[in-house]
């Protein structure tokens, strides 16, 4: 993409998460014109510190009067202020109209137009579920992709299947695939024999996936992971991709997939490749995006906010 | 039970786990005279070390030639000398051709008989599964119940669920309940809000345990003890308790348990009763045993081994 750095600024995209703060310039028709990330998550912002710390950051890309949408924790309790979740089923019209407007001096002449984007929440009267940012990017995958109905899935720590149908999210459930291995890997008993920094191996991360689709669920399977290594059927290089197979796997095997679907993975390549490979164990299709989803779905909000404003 | 001191001592039966060492004197109809314990599990005896601890702690109830049997970790990679897996199916006479005799010199007059029981393997030529001293609890229980043919269940760090067919287990799987807990309650997201020092919540646990057998896995539930609390729907003092029926839960939901099945459960009441809850909430029964089956399958593995050699 070739970058014009005259053209103008029509939305300052923000992606405020836990532990990092990424932004980006971006033009009236959603060329990214210029990128910024820091280590202040707002897990490292001090109580009162929002306000500053986005002066410092994207002051400068503000022009009197510019439009900014923030996603992610920002939104959060423990963030600058807390955006309501939006219940589900969602869209653009349902997200644009629980924005929560933010009161950010300007610097000269027109203040700010600065809001943050809340987050998504579904079964809120009996077991709820929530997201943060993330409904940013499949909003951002759907307009990238002109997928409108399918499933969205986001790999990560706590990875989210979404489900969506004419362009709204109606519903998504969190799996905390990432963090159990993480769990698994650095504090239980399997990390005394496993190596976490050997390099992916791709037949034990398969053995892992199918491993898990046999009877017994992961409480057992886990286990397997020490008995293979003990009677030394696997070495210990290849036993963090089989673990990291059995928490893909187990999380595969709880959406008894359909051999014709194709999903769309929303997250780092080397998370997205490994998805990919194990929903294609599992006999489905997937088409892979990253981090420009993000900037795609803020800026399909502003159009939208836009188009609702005209 | 009343204790005769007098009565000779026809077993010295050891219990040496990973962080625990227990010991008890045996009569010859398998009354308990004396039980001493030390917080001397394997991990804490240098190399080379096992023999001092293990005069230190019982030379002076081995009488001259007197039989001694020790079940547990001493038997394991990091133990006292390894004693290889027994291959299931396996019963007293498999346990006995398998014991792993020591060279335990004597203090005065004839040798002790000294050995360490072997544990059990199964799977072992495709994904093995094994335990260490749990084979002897199942073994007392059986005596001690006249059950033959059934469920035995060990819940714990790693939980053992063993079928055993007319004396002999015939296999059994492991689960990592126990561990998934602690690693949940102690160093995952859910740590920030869970107390885990509340007190056990009966409600919640059960509510725990049905939200186990819902469609979505543990890594799905496991985020509800979260979101619960997010939308005040849980207080975090019976966090911990639903969690822990979130694990048991899932452990259950893969035993497709039979309703008109009876367990037999060999643990620390306060896991032995959490279990029979859980268990009752699928339908089934179980009875309950506590540390007694360890002393009851070592002197049961001793009468064989008399037997056999009569």
């Amino acid at each position: 993409m070739s970058v014009d750095t005259k053209q103008e600024t029509a939305l300052v995209a923000v992606d405020w998460g836990t532990s990092s703060l990424r932004g980006a310039r971006i033009a009236a028709d959603g060329t990214v014109l210029e990128e910024k990330s820091a280590p202040r998550g707002i897990l490292s912002v001090p109580a009162g510190g929002f306000p500053s710390a986005f002066q410092d950051e994207f002051g400068g890309w503000l022009a009197p009067g510019g439009l900014c949408l923030i996603s992610g924790m920002a939104g959060s309790r423990q963030g600058w202020v807390e955006a309501p979740y939006c219940p589900c089923p969602a869209g653009f019209a349902e997200l644009g109209a629980k924005l929560a407007w933010l009161d950010v001096p300007s610097q000269d002449g027109a203040s700010p137009r600065v809001a943050i984007v809340p987050g998504l929440c579904c079964n809120q009267d009996t077991t709820p579920d929530v997201m943060r940012g993330e409904e940013v990017q499949i909003f951002g995958a759907m307009r990238l992709t002109g997928i409108n109905t399918g499933s969205f899935v986001l790999p990560g720590t706590h990875s989210k299947w979404a489900t969506v149908e004419h362009g709204r999210v109606t519903g998504f459930r969190t799996y905390m695939t990432g963090e159990f291995y993480a769990l698994l890997s650095q504090h239980s008993i399997l990390a005394r024999t496993l190596k976490a920094d050997a390099p992916f191996d791709e037949t034990a991360f398969a053995q892992g996936v199918q491993r898990a689709r046999e009877p017994g669920g992961l409480l057992h399977h886990a286990f397997s992971a020490r008995t293979l290594s003990l009677f030394e059927k696997m070495e210990p290089g290849p036993l963090a991709s089989y673990l990291s197979g059995l928490v893909i796997g187990e999380e595969l095997r709880t959406r008894h997939l359909e051999t014709d679907i194709e999903v769309v993975l929303i997250g780092s390549p080397a998370l997205t490749q490994r998805y990919a490979q194990a929903l294609a164990l599992h006999g489905a299709g997937s088409r892979s995006l990253g981090s420009e989803a993000t900037w795609a779905g803020l800026h399909a909000l502003a159009g939208s906010l836009a188009q609702g404003a005209s």
